[in-house]
């Protein structure tokens, strides 16, 4: 788990010195680019609060499993908020993305260290922390949705 | 990266782990999921073939971090793979994953071998060594590609 971290931290330290204009051909590309990442945190970020709803059974090697990857992914969508991708439709990021983007970035930022505590506590193989830790993270998706992304 | 990939082999063991009905509500579901998956790993892919191809200046730490990417993204789309979700348009699978399924999971673990190949090929920050990594890569896409994907 620390040898996962240390990874994933090297891994996004490297990505984000990418200069930012090498990374996409296109912004349609960045906009497939993160919607992609998404999808696979947001598959994987599902199925640990499907147990911590009681939706589905609490099988902490599944729930350690599927928050490894959300931690992993975690770090790569934010590369694909480049300028000029906002749009008005539900789901898309709003303007302000870019008008403020410090903020956008501190909220990308808590989302981060909010999943890499949830793979923490999916170690632990106990229900309640896992609810606790999916409870944080979920809380800050929905911080930054309801601030940068339409309704 | 020994550490990348102890993590990433531990990732990969819990997520086939998995019982396949559990992970996907709808046949749909796998389907976006699988290419999501597919989308993340080929822009970084990519990333490395334009340096391979000197349609990119060669940078070896960009490269080495696109291919831990590469690697860590290339277990997840397989899982995406359920029963009923082949298609006849291009890209889509055709029905010979399912029938030839064996052959298609030597084709998944090919490409993975390849890849975590190329992400220690990248981490020697030699344009040879990456060149010769990303073509064998590349050649086991080509080989699935060939044979499980509509043209």
């Amino acid at each position: 788990m620390t040898r996962f971290f240390l990874a994933a931290a090297t891994v996004a330290g490297l990505l984000t010195a990418l200069p930012a204009a090498a990374q996409f051909q296109k912004p349609e590309d960045a906009v497939k680019y993160r919607k992609a990442a998404f999808q696979v945190m947001g598959t994987h970020f599902g199925r640990i609060g499907a147990m911590a709803s009681g939706r589905a059974p609490f099988d902490g090697a599944a729930a350690a499993a599927n928050a490894d990857v959300v931690a992993f992914v975690s770090k790569l969508p934010y590369a694909g908020f480049v300028e000029g991708t906002s749009g008005t439709e539900k789901g898309s990021p709003k303007a302000n993305v870019w008008t403020e983007r410090a903020k956008f970035d501190g909220e990308a930022k808590k989302m981060q260290d909010a999943v890499a505590a949830l793979a923490v506590a999916a170690k632990a193989n106990n229900l309640d922390q896992l609810k606790a830790a999916f409870g944080n993270a979920a809380g800050t998706c929905k911080s930054c949705h309801d601030n940068f992304r339409n309704q």
